[in-house]
């Protein structure tokens, strides 16, 4: 089959769904968009998206449907009702999900005869369509190779293996290192605030330069066995850790903001634990 | 008094010690060390540096004493027995400890006529003394403008206040934000890995790219409120995080290592509860 992917549906028109049509929109694809509720479409018509009344609708206008939902669950309930009008389309889901559904829904979908493939969006919806942005596709390598060009404008396109659940590994993995700089950048903040620091000196001149020095070491040195190397001194960082605790207790931070470090903290006790 | 500073002494050679020792020698300077137990100035003493056999003889060798120990306490238990000797002479300590003991050393030092400035360190031993690297330095801003030049070689020097805590202060706020990444691309790399992804992979291609385009995101957005912005959508990302929490828990992934996400789940509930 030649499906040449000229006209672009979007299912889901949250805030990520928007910003994915307006970059297909400003690279001159014809778009179609849906969504649950009235009222999101606006902005998007303006700048030339059919807006279509039905799922069914939708999927039929395009060439290639995206659906970018709120959950698992909201795709299954989206896509049950028109399930045989799918057979034969193209789906792009990049709703996020866990690993085991992802794995279930291309199952599902290939099952009704559908070519599907999982996405895992590599951006948020500020930065959509900008230089930094990827997203990360896993299906079918030969689909993944004729798609990739029609949605290049939302974000470089990157392959990351035939099991459909891979996107969405690779995904959750990377905002969990996301949340977890943000727990870092978040508890900082609060310290500093907390004990009288200046935040804009602080987070100019200490913590953007002190983390861009450290996110290599911390991406070559993450270790998928919680053990830590000897050279990173485990008992040591242990008591640094439990100071960094008492004083972020001291200073009146919420314990609930510490998890990183509690996190950290369990891991250093390992390691020595283990020797 | 116009001391020259041309003759540094170092007590406590832990990595981080004679990571200092080795830049400043590299740098040409006069280094005199010490440390508790024997056996680890071998390599400095070969590049130069003299061996001290007590703590008194170390500060009466230099003109500017450095001191890196474990903790707080062990700082006071190194310098109680030779305080009478500390009179007149320069200290930089650049021990890790909270904002209240770097206050509190710094009064009761001040109080034994030793001029004294507070440091923290914002580099991994490894990369002392590398472009990266810089120290923080708090206290008068005149023992600063002095000491500055003389411990250079060590890391770029950067004043941040009058207050002696501050520089423990930023120093503890960074490296909680680096626990933060750490805990993060920790639990990231052991996901993808019980999930049978490939780590060489997952790092190169998806985590290290993601987090370089969400760092600057996450320092500016990072917020000493405990609040989080609408446009951050904290319902939808309070949805996020479960689901990672459970895929994490599918997979195998001790519960310990996401604490990371934790903290974050907490802060988007507050965030929704308070509308």
């Amino acid at each position: 089959m030649n499906t040449r992917y000229e006209h672009i549906s979007i299912l889901g028109l949250g805030a990520m769904g928007r910003a994915l049509a307006d970059a297909l929109l400003g690279a001159g694809r014809e778009v179609t968009v849906w969504n649950r509720s009235a009222g999101k479409a606006g902005e998007l018509v303006a700048r030339g998206a059919k807006e279509a009344s039905s799922v069914g609708e939708a999927v039929a206008a395009g060439d290639l449907t995206v659906i970018c939902l709120l959950d698992d669950a909201s795709v299954r309930e989206t896509l049950t009702p028109v399930l045989s009008d799918l057979t034969g389309t193209t789906l792009v889901n990049v709703t996020s999900g866990s690993v085991r559904q992802a794995r279930a829904l291309a199952g599902w979908l290939e099952g009704h005869g559908v070519r599907f493939l999982a996405g895992g969006i590599m951006a948020v919806p500020q930065s959509v369509g900008t230089p930094g942005a990827f997203i990360l596709y896993s299906g079918p390598r030969d689909l993944f190779d004729r798609v990739a060009p029609v949605l290049g404008p939302m974000g470089r396109a990157h392959w990351v293996g035939e099991d459909a659940g891979f996107a969405a590994l690779y995904d959750m993995a990377a905002l969990s290192g996301m949340y977890g700089m943000g727990a870092g950048t978040d508890h900082a903040v609060t310290l500093v605030h907390a004990e009288g620091g200046d935040l804009e000196t602080f987070k100019r001149e200490v913590l953007r330069p002190w983390l861009e020095q450290m996110l290599p070491i911390s991406v070559d040195g993450a270790d998928a066995s919680a053990s830590v190397p000897d050279e990173y001194n485990p008992a040591m960082q242990a008591v640094g850790l439990e100071n960094l605790l008492a004083a972020s207790g001291e200073a009146g931070v919420p314990a609930e903001l510490a998890g990183h470090l509690s996190a950290s903290l369990w891991r250093m006790r390992r390691a020595v634990a283990n020797g």
